[in-house]
């Protein structure tokens, strides 16, 4: 509350000018607006008694519909994520551009992403757990912080900053490490202490990479499990179980970024789990631009088996831990409704997301308890940077988390 | 010694009408004289007493100078690996073209490829524990099926048929499944019947894929951490690993093949087992031809890594089990020597194959036991074509495998 009351004077203090601002202003200008109207959550609030502070990264989703054009401009001003010319005019431009359209499909799945409220379930009921289970670092607290929408990254850090808290864990969400996820959450932590030229008090380690964590894949293999048996069993083994995960361009993937990798690995462990009975593939979605991208597209391999005469899906949405834009409508909308209707496709069923399903609760909890109790405060792996890595920020994040946890 | 002494006299009998006769005729034969003169390894031995056979799969390497020439012929013929236009001409005249290079890398590394001498000793070394753990399926045998050079898949499925076993076990001797790998010597199964319009008597069970077994990952990380602790303490901490796979065709991976995922899924299983401790990257080596493959590639991933300060390595050939030319002439002598003074790296070791690494035997009795005991026969995954196939003979090999594996 301390925080939203102050960030609400500033925001009095800068709302004229708005439009001749940085985009970091921005942000934290719809940022405190938003905060002033969210008083009641816990994120939002000070809690003196915490004594861990836990960080949830993600790059988040816009909330509610006015959300959608800062949350989209925050996207393409991003570096980390996208890389374009002239980009703080061309940036702004493809936001505003896109945001009608990208409102629609908000409108189309209930008016906001749902991922606040996973986020803020998931930290709450993971820090219930952990508050059992390490009495020694309790009370436990779980913050959001979200890339480019409300919570803001910069906002939480702030109120973490003011919290008193004697241990802050910068926990990822995605539990692959990307350089455009995880790795532009990092960034904007670094930034935020760089450009305000604050060293932090906190004292800092980090989770940023858990694809092959037991109880993670065991949540998906309870989940597919189940959705296998709720299915005929006349055509149960030849359903096949499409693991869709976002696509990356190669661009990217071709300097070194980890993140195909690592999804692979959770797909294998779940599937060597299932004895690998049911046919398998890993497609990826949501390529944008003309340029190429990981392939096959879950679109695309449908489309293929379909041609092949079967009929029969499972779509595991495997990158994600909670519902979002690429679940509630790419999946469940666009393949699921359109392209399964004018494909002929028999069977389709999206694999709930894992929200709080108790096993992944345990997951996180288990995720947290193992890093306070043995480390690392910070992997090797966070602390180097792709072998063609060409973005700047990236070596001198690495460098202020090497100081920063040691 | 012995092979290439045959070799050069099975050259002599048939080198007139060579040119005339169909590609499988002159591999028949050329694999039937080398038999012929290798009487004395358990292979080409009729056992009567063997009840489990277990066929080690492999694309297989020359083990000698004069064979290098079929291996290349072999292997530009086969389709499933490559497709040319006008193959049965075009790829016999590739391979003559490429044989005195190769030659001269073989030359290099002792005269021909160890992969038969560690096929071999890793084969009879892991029926040496099987008889002893699983005495019900007892006595095991195992047997090598080369994809292109000898003793080639065709010739020991004859021999097997011969031997009247109880179980026949398809083995791929690749952790990772990729169609261009296990698929072929898959699809030789399938076709070495088919063609022959034989049925077979044998009772068929399939090893697929096995890149998560916990001993396979287990020995990998022993031999990583062994070239640690030999490493100065000074630098250990700022050594690299990079796992280099053979990279593949992106117009292959595109298509849905599952080799990239699986490889991925190794590589984080060990370094989740190491706490992520050093910084490491997934690399791919051994491109060829102009058409983009996986990247990023392993020399240029050194090349950039030493530009940005990095000059600390350890090479972990990750999806091979035995040493063969990738390790001992990219990895060892065009890397290790070449490219290393070339650049000034200044720590470049290459982790030991597994070859017949105490750890690795383990696993690989553990996998057939397992199968053994638990099945499944066939994996649901294995008769599951890519989902952008073209390939017609996949097709007809897994339904011959959902046949014969019931």
């Amino acid at each position: 509350m301390m925080a939203s009351t102050a960030l609400c004077r500033s925001a009095a203090v800068i709302s004229k000018p708005k439009r001749f601002l940085p985009n970091g202003v921005m942000k934290m200008m719809s940022a405190t607006h938003w905060l002033n109207n969210n008083r009641n959550t816990r994120t939002a609030t000070t809690d003196t008694r915490a004594k861990t502070g836990i960080l949830m990264l993600n790059m988040g989703g816009p909330s509610t519909l006015p959300e959608v054009g800062d949350f989209l401009k925050n996207l393409f001003m991003d570096r980390d994520i996208i890389q374009l010319p002239f980009q703080s005019v061309l940036g702004p431009y493809i936001a505003k551009r896109r945001t009608p359209d990208i409102q629609e499909k908000y409108g189309q799945i209930g008016g906001g992403s749902p991922i606040l409220k996973w986020t803020r379930k998931q930290g709450d009921m993971m820090c219930a757990v952990l508050d059992k289970i390490c009495p020694e670092s309790a009370p436990h607290k779980a913050y959001v912080g979200f890339r480019y929408a409300n919570p803001l990254t910069e906002i939480t850090l702030e109120q973490m900053e003011k919290d008193n808290l004697e241990r802050a864990i910068a926990f990822t969400q995605y539990p692959h490490y990307s350089c455009t996820t995880t790795g532009s959450s990092m960034n904007a932590i670094y930034k935020y202490y760089a450009e305000r030229n604050i060293t932090t008090k906190l004292n800092w380690s980090v989770i940023d990479r858990w694809g092959t964590h037991p109880l993670l894949v065991d949540a998906f293999v309870h989940l597919i499990e189940k959705e296998l048996e709720s299915i005929d069993p006349e055509i149960r083994d030849q359903v096949i179980i499409l693991f869709s995960a976002h696509s990356l361009p190669l661009r990217t993937v071709n300097r070194g970024d980890p993140y195909p990798a690592e999804v692979g690995a959770t797909v294998q462990l779940i599937m060597s789990k299932l004895n690998h009975a049911n046919p398998y593939r890993l497609v990826w979605q949501s390529k944008v631009g003309p340029l190429p991208w990981l392939e096959p597209a879950t679109d695309k391999a449908i489309e293929s088996y379909i041609k092949s005469g079967k009929k029969h899906f499972i779509l595991v949405p495997i990158a994600f831990t909670s519902d979002h834009i690429e679940t509630l409508h790419e999946l469940d909308i666009e393949y699921g409704e359109d392209l399964a209707k004018k494909l002929g496709v028999e069977t389709y069923r999206r694999l709930p997301a894992l929200n709080d399903h108790p096993i992944f609760i345990e997951a996180l909890a288990d995720l947290v308890s193992n890093h306070l109790k043995k480390g690392p405060r910070v992997t090797g792996q966070l602390l180097s940077r792709c072998p063609m890595c060409v973005n700047e920020t990236c070596g001198k994040c690495k460098n202020w988390f090497s100081t920063m946890c040691k």
